[in-house]
Parts: structure tokens; sequence; C-alpha cells
């Protein structure tokens, strides 16, 4: 069995993850910006620091969590962005960088980026590059991490959990299962493939 | 005969871009941060506003600028991932959302990313997440850009012009020419395609 941080583990895609590693007796620690085992802030760094020398040990590190700004282009603002990149981007590279001394050998590391990275959609400019940023970190970061520790990321398709909030900004896209979801996951945790981005 | 304004106009792929499109009579724009007709920096954004205002109409806003922090993962600290987003990445971003309102209508923006994109290298991976970042803005903007107006962005490999300096960091890569990496700006400028990646 497994010791796994999940950040993001009472959002909608982090309670399918966590459903998933608890039913396979995992020991999941579930870390929060504000519930969980512990809480920490992607946006503070020193948060990542004070709970990776609180938990201690463990196998991997599971990212559900970053947010990023949506506007159309003309109207994102440089605080929009700015933001955008201190969450979801900065905020992930911060979790694994930090996390690299506490994790077991061969242990690894699974990041969520999103579809607009592959598609555009209105207002998500933001979006796209930010996941793409994410993916590329992956790729990169996978041939200099020590000990044959791992990195992947997820790219999730619009959920069918947020399908009819959200349908309007996916015209034609495919809702998928927030159950296949948590089970990339697995493939990443579990797996021995490294700097791949699994698409959902 | 178009008025382009060219970023970086001192710089290895500057000189060769700049050269190409003064052989064919427009007119140029040069722009550097300390030399040039006109300086700017990509960091500030008030200093693109004020060159815009000076430099009025155009057809065309050309970047071989931007800068990124090379180190081993494990040495990359906050302040150099700050700075790779603030200038080569926000600062391109920054050039073309500023200068919409003064672009021709059917104008066209083309902006650099760089080989370690596509292919990690030992140090690069502040360089891969911004060049990725990069090319994700450019196919999101392309959607959003009024008035006929395109986006691009090229894709250098390793320079001709600075292999010997580069060489231990980029094994078994073939070199490009400045020349036609030139000719390559010339196809984004002048073409009809938006959104696209032009790898050299």
């Amino acid at each position: 069995m497994k010791k796994i941080i999940i950040f993001g583990a009472s959002g909608t895609i982090g309670r399918h993850v966590t459903r998933e590693l608890e039913r396979e007796k995992h020991t999941v620690v579930k870390v929060g910006r504000k519930s969980g085992d512990f809480t920490a802030n992607l946006e503070e760094p020193a948060t990542l620091d004070a709970l990776y020398a609180k938990v201690g040990k463990f196998d991997a590190v599971v990212s559900t969590a970053g947010e990023v700004a949506f506007a159309p282009l003309a109207n994102l603002t440089g605080a929009d962005w700015a933001r955008s990149f201190r969450s979801k981007l900065m905020g992930q590279i911060e979790l694994v960088t930090r996390a690299v001394p506490f994790v077991s050998d061969g242990g690894s590391f699974t990041l969520i980026s999103g579809i607009t990275g592959d598609a555009p959609i209105l207002g998500g400019v933001a979006a796209t590059t930010v996941n793409r940023a994410l993916e590329g970190f992956v790729r990169a970061a996978a041939c200099e991490l020590p000990r044959g520790i791992r990195i992947n990321i997820i790219s999730p398709g619009l959920l069918e959990d947020s399908a009819a909030k959200y349908e309007g900004y996916f015209p034609g896209f495919v809702p998928v299962s927030g159950a296949l979801v948590a089970q990339t996951y697995k493939r990443s945790i579990f797996g021995i493939e490294t700097g791949q981005i699994y698409r959902v």
C-alpha cells in the first residue's frame, strides 16, 4: 500500500480520485486550501514546505488543484494572468520541486492540465497557455528528477459532473466520467511511464 | 510595403529578420531594451504602451525577444521562474495585447518560442515550460483576435550562429541557418495562416 498526498481532495476530480485510492486501501493524505487532513495554499510555497515536513515520507503526490482566469482575451488583465500563473502553473511546479526531498525512491507526481490545452475555447486563452506550460514542465522535469521518481500529467476533458454548468463553453465536447479520470490517475501513480500527458 | 515593429532587432535572429525585411523595402521599426529606433522593456508593460503610442499605426509586430532562466531543475529558484514568466512569456503576451488597438486590419503578430518546447535539454525546464505556454497562447489568441488580425509563433532550432557556443547542450541537434529562420518569419508575416507553430 502507498502513502499518497492529494491536493484538491475535496474538488470534483479530487473526490473521484480519493474514493478510488481509498477503496484500494492506500493511505490518502487529503490536502485543501480550507479543509482536509492538512491545509496548504498552492499560491504560498511556504505552506507547501510546512505540509511536507509534517507528512514526512510519502510515495506519491497527486494534484487536482489550481485555478486559472477565464475571460475574453481583450478583457484579461495583468492581474488575471498573474493569478493564473501563480496558482495552477507555478503552484503545481512548486508542489513538485518542494516535495522531491520527501518522495520515496521510484515515487511519482501526477499533475493536472485540461482539454483547453489542446482545444481553445472562448475566454480560455489563459487556460490554454497554462495547461500547455504544465505539459512542457512535465516533459522536461521527467528527464531531470532523481532516484527513479516519475512525473506525468492528466488532461481531463469536460467532466460529466460539470457538463450542465459549462456546456455552453464546450460545444460538441463529449463529457468524460470522473471515474475514468480517476482510473487515469491510477495509470500515472502505479504505472511505469514518466513524462507522459494522459488525455482523458 | 508594410510597417513592421521588431522586438529584439539587435539580437542574432532579430538581425537576420531585419536584414531580410529591409532588403524588401519594408519600413522596419527596430526596438530593443537599450538600442534601436525606440527602446522598450518586455518586463515593463508601460514601456510597450509608450512605444505603440509613439509609432502609431502599423501592420505587423515581430518578436525575437525574451529571456528564460537556464539551470538544472533542482537549482531553479522561484526568482528564476518568475523572471522567465515575466520576460519571454508575459512580455510577449503583453506586446500582443497592448498592440491590438494599433495594428491595421488583417495585420499580424509573430512571436518566438524555441526547440526546447519540443525537446527538453539539461537545464532547460523553464525554457520548455515557457515555450509551450507561448504556443498555447498563440493557438488560443488566434481564435479571439479581431479584424482579421493573425498570430503565429516561430520555434527555431539551434542556430548556426550560436551552435559552437551551445552545442554541448544540444547533442545531435542539427543547426539551422538564421536565413532560414528569417524566411519563416516572412511566412508568418506575409502569409495567410493564423494560430500556427512554425518549427524551423
